[in-house]
């Protein structure tokens, strides 16, 4: 960053003088639309980066902007619960530090769409939510240098620094529960599992199934949905049949395994016991109420949001290193 | 940065002319959209990241960045299904001009917060959407220059350009159908009567019934909500025992309307008629089915989101005029 223009270029480049130019980065009002665009045109071509907040001065600055990136379909952000519950969560955060905050979704085929604007000066940090494996906006994010912080473990291989939630031990939990309640045929319906998260709960299930002895578990693969879960459910009948258990790694799939059990004929808990993952408002509105492991996502999303502020105004190193991860917890209801 | 692929790499990994790969990325319409995916998926294999427009180009930056402003707390932004198709209509429409695409919400409360990025030039244009009387974002922006479109009639006194649909007549169309049906004594849950949209579907239906020499129509408010439904509903009952019909002016709050007359004992249609607005996939899933009226959503999101980027791709004034309206129509299903 040694080639980085000043200010006094920038300022020469748009033809105004340096106090304008000034003046339009810290958001004045006392500056023309146009003024303002020329000056951020020269910006550009000059490929001119805000410098932080020197030492010292208070975090409320006027002219900051985060971004929460969502790796995922604008609708799919719509229709999973678990991102109104993050972004209203870190909304609170920003805007108690008077920092505005954008939204922006982005899927491997976007990316390219998505990268420059958050890589070239726009935004002055970006929580990340939702990357699975290689997302190249990941990947682009952690080689910018933009304060960046993932609300929940990036993929392997990409260093960002993270929020999480235990979701081995949930897991854990969750097994531990169907064993002592004398369930023996147990099957699950994983996450994508290019999602860290999602391989994580099914890693921590299988792996306290495998300690008491128990192997060969049938495992079908949803996209956290309320149809895949159905879909999932079904599959896992047809191979197996005396089934008499299933953990899914999201309370919409445990729904609608729930709703696959009861075409089937399938008694809930009766016949099968079914435990989801979330504890989303929904898991009190199933019939039966849904067993689920609560996972902290309002939690996350304001340590994760608070972090990445921290990140964003401090100079040097003096964030708090490590990533913090949540505790999880299973919350028995009648499902199980 | 040195390894960066060149132009000419993409457009031999997409299978296409230089020309064209250049095209898609200065935004030019004259590209199919299969090509455009096509482009975009070899930039996103290949780690493409785009370079800034050098001086004297064309307005088609490749340097773009819109906003959706949504004037409501992010959590209401994401409980309320409008916006959740308003938004990925018009992420289509952006994703497919290459334009990257931010959501920003700003109650009054917020709006000085949110505002600084808006106004200073950080973006090129603003799809504004449920601005209520007085926003001070919307008279912000208003005041600008900045390129803006109102996915919805702004409010009185912002002079901002905008796509609508026709309020008004729907709600006529509700009206007549309550009235053919030999409705007496019809009621309204009105919604937010600072929202434009929410009093011109009043003002058409108290019209219709005025014609039709019905006066003194009882009128409940509420915030299209079907908790405020369920809640109007009670009230409108104890107001008006013997009503036989009730128009609501979102379906979220018919359905609200359906669950208090339920528990007040009322058969819904044979007791009292129920028409909503909207057209929801909700409409579909109440028992019984909602008759309601159709507001074209994802349309007016593709129409405001295309407008706007004529906008800001123009120097001069070659955007049409005026203001589109878009046609609503009466869905009958089994609750009138």
């Amino acid at each position: 960053m040694a080639d980085q223009p000043t200010l006094a270029q920038v300022a020469a480049e748009a033809g105004v003088s340096p106090a304008t130019a000034s003046r339009v980065l810290t958001g004045s009002v006392r500056v023309s639309t146009s003024t303002r665009r020329q000056v951020h045109d020269a910006m550009s071509r000059l490929g001119y980066v805000r410098h932080r907040a020197p030492r010292g001065t208070s975090a409320r600055r006027s002219d900051q902007l985060v971004a929460a990136v969502i790796c995922e379909h604008t609708q799919r952000m719509f229709s999973e619960p678990f991102y109104a519950r993050l972004m209203s969560a870190a909304d609170e955060v920003f805007t108690s530090y008077g920092v505005p905050f954008v939204v922006m979704t982005a899927t491997p085929a976007t990316s390219t769409i998505a990268a420059p604007p958050l890589v070239t000066g726009s935004f002055d940090g970006v929580l990340l939510a939702g990357a699975r494996e290689r997302h190249p906006l990941a990947v682009t994010l952690a080689a910018s240098g933009i304060a960046v912080r993932s609300a929940g473990r990036p993929p392997d291989g990409i260093d960002l620094p993270f929020v999480d939630m235990d979701n081995v031990d949930g897991a854990r939990q969750a097994a531990e529960h169907l064993l002592l309640t004398n369930r023996r045929a147990i099957t699950v319906i994983a996450g994508p599992p290019t999602l860290p998260g999602a391989r994580d709960r099914l890693d921590g299930f299988l792996r306290t199934l495998h300690a008491a002895g128990m192997n060969d578990v049938p495992v079908a693969y949803g996209d956290f949905t309320h149809a895949s879960g159905a879909h999932a459910m079904q599959w896992l009948l047809q191979r197996s049949p005396h089934l008499d258990a299933v953990f899914a790694a999201s309370d919409p799939m445990a729904a609608g395994a729930m709703q696959a059990l009861r075409r089937a004929g399938r008694r809930v808990p009766d016949d099968v016991a079914v435990v989801g993952f979330d504890d989303a408002p929904l898991a009190r509105h199933t019939s039966p109420t849904l067993t689920t492991v609560r996972q902290p996502v309002e939690e996350l999303g304001v340590l994760a949001a608070r972090m990445l502020l921290m990140s964003i105004a401090s100079e040097d190193d003096d964030v708090p290193h490590g990533n913090p991860i949540l505790p999880t917890e299973l919350v028995v209801r009648e499902s199980s």
